[in-house]
């Protein structure tokens, strides 16, 4: 479906002669080895409705939301500067690789790339509107994708905001979190099968009391894996967090809980571009216990994901494999 | 319209404790001094088709078009380095400023306007869908939106691929300013006016033959502004254009022309910053009948457009107003 959809624009593109690099560079990224978490969701959010098999109306909007995410990553490594996505190189890298010759190709590079985002947030409405849902469906999805597009604009921005300047602040850090990966990821994409099934009002609430737990799990993880994490297995750069001193709740609980005896926030906030400053941090966020105390969170985080699957609304078959993917993301090492 | 939707956005930000810059930032944009081209051709459309006063919905798309433009104007902003637009710093200047004291100011401006521009570009589709459209409105608009944005995308990353590298195709200069300027700013508003006001097929056509000279004109007669324009009338920095030696069809026919007696080229592709070099410059494009050369192409296209006027499905009262846009395009000075 999105290989259909991306083959019409290729060839509309040909017929004006435009650069078919756009719809590459796109395939490229939809295609590679992807986890496909918010598709998942949404085809898990439909059949916790107590739906059965997914309908090719469905499946449509799954492919928007992976088209919506596409655009979402590509702007996110062009503000953060990311050489490596899903162990290949990011898109503003392979644009500027394949304008090489050019003046300024950096800078074509990065430019086009917000182009090609853009192109790609253009076409993820496109594609749910092509999707063969019914007027009531359609009347149901659009606000909740309004929601989640702002809420993440949003959680980056407050997420742009703290790089470079982390504080002990954790709960600024989960809020961060809340915004940019447990609303965004996890929340959103299950509200999303539940307004295709047009299951009402208290299903979606039942599902946030799951969401937002997993997705701040998720996110935790996350940080812990941008850190810890290898880079062959998570496909990213290795300590981008730590080079850039974002503000996550890891290092938030770090300086918290340092009082000067690592000196943590100097290691952070060095210029120094060396393996081993990266290599101090690591110890010194293991020795001060943050290590520990995240995976504590995240514990705790999966044990409430866990408790509010036991909701009557939600569909027992749906809710035992959310149970699956929730003892997944406690351990998950990519 | 427009400062009712930014109301009701800004208020969901504060309820959820997220920062006031994007609705700020967007508000500027959108009631600085601004021509409203778009908004204005779109309601010409709706004209043409012979129908009378322009009623609300009609109304609230103009606003998403402007709101669209927006978006447009901050990424383009933001890939030409752009400091001034409309007579005020460019959106990414306003947020560095906004942010002076982070420690990556300059950084944090340019991404955090990417997403401002994101979020203009997701409130814009969201506007259209809110303007009070029938399902036989909506089904005809956003065909004409989707093509209209995804060539604007084209547009700009041809004229990506083209600046800092000028030659002497005025074939290829014209087809960027095709797409960039003449569909996306004239040819397709006055399409989605048609579309709303469900004229058939017959109506785009004959506008098309308009607006695709009339649009390249208006393109021309920007190219001559933005070398030999006041900036105080125009609202741009003075000569960027020259600065980043893009190509237009001005250069590309200056080029073409000057077979070395003006050194056009190495005075184009020099990394002088001096004031100099943009004076000699402008006297090379003067003496080697370049300027001379686009206004001739300006009468041209402004000639076949009002020629294209005379035709019997064309309101007369509304092909008289584009009759004085046209002459206006003419000779504007800003």
């Amino acid at each position: 479906m999105l290989a259909d959809f991306l083959d019409r624009r290729a060839e509309e593109a040909a017929q004006c002669g435009h650069p078919v690099e756009a719809t590459e560079v796109l395939r490229g990224l939809l295609c590679a080895g992807v986890k496909r978490i918010r598709p998942a969701l949404c085809a898990l959010g439909w059949a916790c409705a107590g739906r059965a098999s997914v309908p090719a109306p469905v499946v449509r909007v799954d492919a928007a939301l992976e088209t919506f995410h596409t655009f979402a990553l590509i702007h996110d490594d062009v503000m953060d500067g990311s050489s490596a996505r899903r162990g290949r190189p990011t898109a503003h890298r392979v644009l500027a690789a394949r304008h090489a010759g050019h003046t300024d190709a950096d800078r074509l590079g990065t430019s086009s790339a917000v182009l090609v985002g853009d192109v790609a947030l253009v076409w993820s409405e496109q594609l749910v509107r092509a999707a063969g849902l019914t007027a009531s469906q359609l009347a149901g999805v659009f606000p909740v994708l309004d929601v989640m597009r702002t809420e993440l604009m949003y959680g980056q921005y407050l997420d742009l905001l703290a790089t470079g300047e982390p504080t002990e602040d954790v709960a600024h850090a989960l809020a961060i979190a809340r915004f940019k990966t447990a609303k965004y990821s996890v929340e959103r994409p299950l509200h999303l099968g539940a307004a295709l099934a047009e299951a009402g009002l208290e299903l979606p609430a039942a599902l946030s009391s799951f969401a937002l737990p997993a997705g701040e799990a998720f996110q935790l993880r996350d940080d812990l894996l941008g850190v810890f994490g290898d880079p062959v297995l998570t496909g990213k750069s290795a300590a981008e967090d730590l080079r850039d001193a974002k503000h996550t709740v890891l290092v938030a609980l770090a300086l918290r809980a340092d009082s000067g005896r690592y000196g943590i926030r100097s290691l952070l906030c060095s210029r120094e571009r060396g393996t081993g400053r990266i290599a101090a941090l690591r110890s010194a966020l293991e020795a001060c216990g943050a290590r520990a105390a995240v995976e504590d969170m995240i514990a705790d985080r999966c044990r409430q994901a866990l408790d509010a699957l036991e909701h009557p609304l939600i569909d027992p078959a749906a809710a035992a494999t959310l149970r699956v993917l929730t003892r997944s993301l406690w351990s998950r090492t990519a």
